[in-house]
């Protein structure tokens, strides 16, 4: 039995994103966003025998429930989300934590949503994303990952950038404009492939690759206010995106 | 003379709004926020003797500078700034931390700026708010301040809220769309009154009476993500925006 605490030094071994409102769940550790009421990032660590199921935890005994030890203010609700035409999407996927009942259920609370379009995002090409984690993970000894919303700026007729974004219910839970995934996946000899993907909060045509929307990490890590992974050395990348790490650093 | 470390403790001590990116300066506190390049909030706590001004300290010599200790990515620069029509207005104002000139310095790191509109805002009706504030503290044995900035949401015709706001120069620093402060006073019987405000950053018209910027300090709470000096207990408060506490909580 490994203890919360060693758990979670294993799952952040690569390096804390920043340390605003921690939560140490007993399978991935989250860092929530009080005035976006989602999180600002997520760290999960996966290995093979982790994606071996348990058949004894039911997804369908989870509901989707607000975070008590998040203040009132700054707690999303069901209610915000309902109606507002955007699925409750996890940071954190369900189908990575099955091991525990009590691991799988923790990733059903609402720190762990964020607003996403439903149809052609969560339920399409974003859960294509989740999937290709868990077969990296099966393949893998140990993957990291690290998942969160972003606010991207846009350029508009005047040429200036602005950020623009909605909020939903009476929380004013901020809708991302963008969900970012950086993936870490530890490979023969010590070293590390890296994937980083930012996909827009929007229905995203089946035959959309997701190679496209690749990006380098900095682009994420400026954008979201964080460095990502940063406790490993540069020089253990191998490929980034697919190509040699020294050709993108 | 006062350890940094101690008058650190004096400046929160009616709590800290949160823990994200602390800088403690002589004679204030702060904590960054790394995405929106500006801090989340700032604190400071001034006494009648701490308002006489030490006349070998040069404002003259104090020159805006980007702060070293935040990473650059998330370092807002001067270059940010020009060209860009706001002004870098102060969150602790440098007229009220000249007692040495290490603390009026550390007054113009950009760490603790904030685009503001120039005429009309930064140079008027927020530096009158600014003046209120050394009046207080002129008169009474402690204030407290919290000064941040805000990123409201609107509604738009199609009946949703919305957060938009413009980010300025190559760092992307966000230009808020209004800005924040409360003051607590402490006044006979270790009570204190309390004002809190919100005024937008924009030119405002000389004759708008500053009172009509005030609001529950809830609603600044809400849209800010963090509690403001919640270590006061609440029958502490006497007066609120000028009315009997008790009327408003
Ligand atoms: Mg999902
Ligand atoms: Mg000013």
């Amino acid at each position: 039995l490994i203890s919360p605490k060693s758990r979670a030094s294993e799952i952040m071994q690569l390096g804390f994103p920043g340390f605003d409102n921690l939560r140490t769940f007993e399978d991935f550790v989250l860092s929530y966003d009080r005035k976006n009421r989602t999180a600002h990032w997520v760290v999960e660590h996966l290995t093979p025998d982790r994606m071996v199921y348990d058949k004894s935890v039911d997804r369908g005994k989870c509901a989707f429930r607000p975070d008590d030890s998040v203040h009132d203010y700054f707690r999303s609700k069901n209610e915000d989300y309902k109606g507002s035409g955007y699925d409750r999407g996890h940071l954190a996927a369900a189908g990575n934590h099955r091991r525990t009942q009590i691991a799988v259920d923790q990733t059903f609370l609402l720190s762990n949503m964020a607003p996403q379009v439903g149809r052609g995002f969560n339920r399409d090409k974003w859960n294509d994303l989740e999937k290709r984690v868990r077969g990296l993970a099966r393949k893998h000894p140990n993957v990291f990952i690290c998942t969160g919303p972003l606010y991207l700026p846009r350029m508009e007729p005047d040429g200036s950038m602005y950020v623009k974004y909605k909020v939903i219910g009476k929380t004013h839970v901020s809708v991302p404009t963008h969900f970012f995934k950086v993936m870490l996946m530890e490979v023969d000899g010590g070293k590390y492939d890296m994937e980083a993907y930012v996909l827009p909060n929007q229905a995203i045509p089946n035959e959309t690759p997701l190679a496209s929307f690749q990006v380098p990490i900095a682009s994420i890590e400026r954008a979201a206010g964080f460095l990502i992974f940063d406790q490993l050395p540069k020089n253990k990348l191998r490929l980034v995106n697919g190509q040699k790490a020294g050709s993108l650093w």
